[in-house]
């Protein structure tokens, strides 16, 4: 397994969810930026904008590398030894969808690899792992589709290992949580970190793991959107949609590492911030009726559910 | 000069610039909140909202105390040495403004008075300053109201001191930048921090500037609404200032250092980020046309102009 392995296939796995995107949703319009980064590499940038069923989406790939300082080894906690700078590789691939009815979830996945080289002894001190995850953000929390969900991560997470589910789903619940609001994001998923290589468990088998998930994302998605895009709803729907994007605005944008990354080491901002909802509202101090499903969505909004047995 | 007089001064200006708006806007609504911090405290948050000319708006104020942790205190710059904790007070009015009409400009204020009790010597050794300022942010930059703002902080400055306009106007430049897009927020105003007590300066003299600024504000910004709140404006109008908006709540969750200690230290998130703009749209990569009044406005994002002698 080497780099260009993981990088070919990411590139190939952008291709097919792109095609699968236009399969579902003929609609929409595709755009593609190729970008450069000042220092080592760059990306390919896929929107897709104002479909039947996307309202907004990016489908990006990008490969960069070159040296990293000692303060951007320390901010992003890659090493638990100060060196004076590094080498590093990171390719990855970076999924967010929203979509137009409020009964469709938004959808997020990362995939990503990097090498880091800490000294001069280039290739045999790299350290090399993988990162990443899927997680669901819906307007309304739907129990069935919730279970489904978790169920097909669950079920490829223990083709691998009997670990992975319980660890990376207890992951996400602690990242993809709003501390000012004290709610979650969505309903969570599975996200992970620094998948090297381990005892019994190759740096081979991480991939063939994040590979299992990038083949996962096109049939589970297209199936909650299959389910879901058609659905009648009203304006109070369409509204409570817009308001629950501004919390995924409010993540993003106070929150999420990668989104700082990005934006703190001169990436494109444009790509970066493709994650933004299309429109989004600010309702001061929006409290549910009592008993609606807006309210049901807004207490299911917790750490630690057992979606799958709920 | 005590806090008590500078708390109740914010008071009564919380209440005059809300009677104002009541008058200008007669078809808003005005809703008031009235919360306690715990540790110490709390405010006075009164919301405007689907007026015929606000869109949505805030008007808080707050007085909170208690005592700081050392890391606050770091993290905060209040010191330039390290103390375990201290105590301190805080009292301050916070105003934004979304108006409808794309022709008119979101403004801004806020005005702060702050004691800190570094040491048991209480209020011998404390430490007493004010900051805060004005900026306004048009959706569309109109040079002859800039002029017209910036004009009118000079005036008020001047009166004070000659230094004044040009060090706050600087700081604001500096201060309401949005550096991944390499853009000011608006165009500025002035802006100001630690204003102690100095030589020929006494705490007194910074309150009788601060109160001249905060008399300030109806005059200026009812002369901005009244000239351009009824400009007809189209659908493209609109869509820019949605577009605007989206870099506005871009800087205050990225960087805007007031929204960042306030979520930080507990705040209600509710109030703090009254600030965020009612309806906003992220559309990737908008490019204006060539020569169009969006592009004159995109060129004009930057910091060091000088608006009166433009």
């Amino acid at each position: 397994m080497n780099k260009n392995s993981v990088s070919n296939w990411l590139k190939s796995l952008q291709n097919e969810i792109c095609e699968a995107f236009k399969k579902l949703d003929t609609k929409a319009s595709f755009n593609e930026s190729l970008w450069e980064r000042t220092g080592g590499g760059g990306g390919i940038t896929r929107i897709i904008q104002n479909g039947g069923i996307i309202e907004k989406g990016g489908v990006n790939f990008s490969e960069v590398y070159g040296t990293l300082s000692a303060e951007a080894i320390k901010s992003l906690s890659l090493l638990n030894y100060s060196v004076s700078q590094a080498e590093f590789y990171a390719t990855g691939i970076s999924i967010v969808i929203h979509p137009y009815n409020p009964f469709v979830p938004i959808i997020h996945m990362n995939l990503r690899y990097l090498e880091l080289f800490p000294d001069s002894e280039k290739e045999k001190n790299k350290i090399s792992w993988f990162g990443g995850g899927i997680d669901l953000t819906p307007a309304y929390i739907n129990l069935e589709d919730a279970k489904f969900f978790h169920q097909s991560l669950k079920n490829i997470c223990e083709k691998h290992n009997s670990s992975y589910y319980a660890d990376f789903k207890k992951f996400a619940d602690e990242y993809f949580f709003i501390p000012h609001r004290n709610e979650t994001r969505g309903i969570g998923g599975i996200f992970f970190d620094r998948l090297t290589a381990a005892k019994n468990i190759s740096l081979l088998n991480r991939f063939n793991f994040v590979q299992d998930l990038g083949k996962l994302f096109i049939p589970t998605y297209s199936q909650l959107i299959t389910k879901n895009y058609k659905m009648p709803f009203e304006e109070k729907n369409k509204e409570f949609q817009l308001f629950r994007r501004g919390r995924y605005a409010e993540f993003n944008l106070i929150y999420d590492r990668g989104t700082k990354f990005g934006l703190e080491t001169g990436g494109r901002a444009e790509s970066i911030l493709m994650s933004l909802p299309p429109t989004v509202k600010w309702h001061y101090d929006f409290i549910p009726n009592a008993g609606s499903n807006e309210e049901k969505t807004l207490n299911l909004l917790k750490k630690n559910i057992d979606w799958i047995n709920f």
